[in-house]
C-alpha cells in the first residue's frame, strides 16, 4: 500500500448538483488519488443518470473504510484496466440512503451531507488525508436536519478546535478565493457593507495577514508577496476620502512587516488586482490581494474566471477547498452542471502532490 | 464647407502627458474630423519631441477661430496629400504660451488648460461642435491659477447651467465608465465608502437611472437595458445582510419602471457585470450596470480594459468623454505615455458620426 494520503471529496447535498459534478470530474480526469466520501448509491444514481444522457460511464466502487478505499484506489479492477474505464471509489460513511428527490430541501439530505463532511474532516485532522474538497451543501437542509452550523467553514472550525483542544476563537479562519490568475483573501465576508466597515480593526486585518502568510507560505514553499487593498476610493488619497487607510490598514501592515511579512499597501482597489494577475506584466507581482469586504474580492475573481473560481479556507489545521458555487437546485439532476470549479478545487489541493494525480495540471 | 460638426479635443495641462498623447493619437489614426483646442506651440513642441524620439511626424496647423479650423480640416495641404503626412489643426484659443517645463505644477499651465476647456465647452453648448474630449488637467495647477472647480465635471456643470439659465443643481451629472466590453454608471464617486453608503437615497439612485436612461437612449438609439448592482454581499440576501436593497434600491427601481425605464435589480455585484459583458453569453445582456460606489464600478472596468477605459459625463447638455487617467507628471515629456485611452474616448463620441472619422472603429 502506498503511503500517499488521498484527497477526500465530500459528496455535498445529494439533492443538489454535487454528486453529478463529482461524476463528471471523474469522467473528465484521472482522479486516482482521490476518494469520494458519502453514499455510494447517491453517486451511482448520478453516474447512471449521466450515462443515460450520453455522458461517459464511471464505475462506482463502494468501500466500508478509508483504508479499504485507498487500497481499492491502488488496485484498479481488471475491467477498468482492460476497458480504460473511469472509476470512482466511495468511502461509505453512512447507511445506504433511500432515493432522494432532486432539487428539494430535506432533512435526510442535510443529515447525509453533514456526516460526509464530519467523517472526511476527522480523517484529515487525524493525518489520514491530504485535505478535503467539499461539494456544495444546502444551508436549509442542514437546518432541517438540526445542524446548527451555517456552513462548512464553521463546522470545520468547530471540529478543528475540538481536535486541537482549544476554543473555536483560537482557530481564526479566512476565506481565500483562488482562480488560475488571481488569489484574494477576505478580511470580512458575509456582513452588510456598513457592518464590514465597522468590523474592520487593525487586529482583524493583522490576523488576516498572518493567516494568509502562513497558509500561502505552505502552498508556495516561500513567503508570499501580499498586497492590501484600500477600503476607500483611491485608497483614501491620504485621508481626503476616508481615514480607514491611515487609522486601521497602515498600522496593521506596519506591524506585519516587523514580523517579517512581505506586505504592500494600502493600494487603490481599482488597480491592485492588475498588479496581482498571473500572467502579469510585473515580475514582482503580488501572490495575493488581501481585501476588506466581500465584493471587493468577489467582483474581480468572478469577472476573471467565473467557472474556475475556488474557495479555500485558510487557517485550519487541515487543507480545504471547494467549488465557488452552490447546490444549484434549479438544475440538479439535469446533467447541465459543469465540473470546472470542482476540478479547479481538486487541482488546488493536488498541486502539492501532483505526482499522484497525473491528470491534474494547473490550467 | 461641410456642415458636419467637429469633435473638439482639449489639450489638457501642457506640463502633463496630454499634448503628447494627442500627437500620438493623430499619428496613429485619421482624426480629420477633430480639432484640438489649446495652444499650437504646446502641441508643436510635443510633436517635435516625439519626432526626435523616432515617432511618426505630425504637422501642427494653427487656426485663429473654430470656423477657420474646420475649414482647414477640410482643405488638407498639398504636402499632406502628397506625403500622406499626418496633420492636426489646433484652434488657438489663447495668446501663445511661453515654454512650459514638463511635470511641474504651474499657474500658467493651469490657466491655459482651463481656458481650453471653457472655449471648447462654449462652442459645444452653442451647437458648433459634436462634443468634447478632454485631455487630463492637473487639479493643483487649476488651484494655482485660482480656478475654483475641483475638476472638469464641475466646470462643465457650471458652464452648462449658465448656458441653460438654471441652477447648477438643476444639471445633475453622473460619471459613466465605458470600455469596449462594459459600461458602468456611478451613483456616488469620490466619497469615503462609509459616506457613500450614507449618501445613498432612493432619489439619488432614481436620478442616476433617469440620467443613464436619457443619455444612453441617445447613444444607442433605443431604450437601454440597465442593471442595478446591490450594495451588500449577495445584494443583501433579502435583508439578511443589509437593508439598503430593500429600503433604497428596490423603491427607486420601482419608480423608474413606472416611468417606462428598463431596469433590473438589485443584482449581486459579483455576478451582475458578467451579465453586462459584450460579447456576452446572454442575448438580452444589460447595456450598463448602475453601481452604488466608486470601486464597485472601477474594479471591473479597470480589470477588463485598463488602457481602453473611457470616462463619460452623463447629464450635461453637451457630449463629453475623457481618458481614464491623469496628467502622469512622472512620465510627461518622455514619450512613454500611451494614447489608447484617449483614442477610446475619441471613438466613444465619434460613434455617432463615424462616417466623418473613418479611422475610428470601436475596438
Amino acid at each position: 500500500m502506498s503511503s500517499v494520503r488521498p484527497l477526500l471529496i465530500t459528496m455535498g447535498d445529494p439533492a443538489g448538483i454535487g454528486p453529478e459534478i463529482i461524476v463528471k470530474a471523474f469522467a473528465a480526469r484521472d482522479l486516482a488519488g482521490t476518494v469520494v466520501v458519502g453514499d455510494a448509491g447517491v453517486l451511482q444514481s448520478a453516474a447512471t443518470r449521466l450515462a443515460q444522457h450520453g455522458h461517459p460511464a464511471v464505475a462506482v466502487v463502494s468501500a466500508p473504510s478509508l483504508e479499504e478505499a485507498v487500497r481499492l484506489n491502488h488496485m484498479p479492477s481488471k475491467a477498468a484496466q482492460v476497458h480504460n474505464e473511469k472509476r470512482m471509489v466511495v468511502w461509505q460513511v453512512m447507511p445506504p440512503l433511500p432515493e432522494i428527490p432532486m432539487g428539494q430541501v430535506s432533512a435526510v439530505a442535510g443529515q447525509a451531507s453533514v456526516v460526509a463532511v464530519e467523517r472526511a474532516a476527522e480523517a484529515a485532522l487525524a493525518g489520514l488525508a491530504e485535505g478535503l474538497v467539499t461539494a456544495p451543501i444546502h444551508k436549509q437542509a442542514w437546518r432541517a436536519a438540526g445542524v446548527m452550523f451555517p456552513g462548512h467553514t464553521e463546522l470545520l472550525q468547530s471540529l478543528s478546535a475540538r481536535h486541537l483542544g482549544c476554543e473555536v476563537a483560537d482557530v481564526p479562519v479566512r476565506m481565500m478565493l483562488a482562480s488560475p490568475r488571481l488569489r484574494v483573501v477576505l478580511t470580512t465576508i458575509h456582513l452588510a457593507l456598513k457592518d464590514a466597515i465597522q468590523a474592520l480593526t487593525p487586529d482583524l486585518l493583522l490576523q488576516t495577514l498572518r493567516i494568509a502568510h502562513a497558509d500561502l507560505s505552505r502552498e508556495l514553499g516561500r513567503a508570499p508577496r501580499l498586497a492590501v487593498a484600500g477600503l476607500n476610493p483611491h485608497a483614501g488619497e491620504g485621508g481626503q476620502m476616508g481615514r480607514e487607510e491611515l487609522d486601521i490598514i497602515a498600522p496593521a501592515i506596519k506591524v506585519s512587516k516587523t514580523e517579517g511579512l512581505q506586505v504592500s499597501g494600502p493600494l487603490p482597489s481599482d488597480t491592485v488586482f492588475l498588479q496581482a494577475l498571473d500572467p502579469g506584466q510585473h515580475p514582482d507581482r503580488f501572490d495575493a490581494v488581501v481585501v476588506m469586504y466581500h465584493d471587493q474580492g468577489l467582483i474581480p475573481i468572478k469577472l476573471l474566471n467565473f467557472d474556475e473560481g475556488v474557495n479555500v479556507t485558510l487557517g485550519l489545521p487541515l487543507r480545504r477547498s471547494s467549488p465557488d458555487h452552490g447546490t444549484a437546485f434549479d438544475i440538479a439532476g439535469t446533467g447541465l452542471a459543469r465540473p470546472d470549479s470542482l476540478l479547479a478545487a481538486i487541482s488546488h489541493l493536488a498541486l502539492a502532490q501532483s505526482d499522484t494525480i497525473p491528470g491534474l495540471t494547473r490550467s
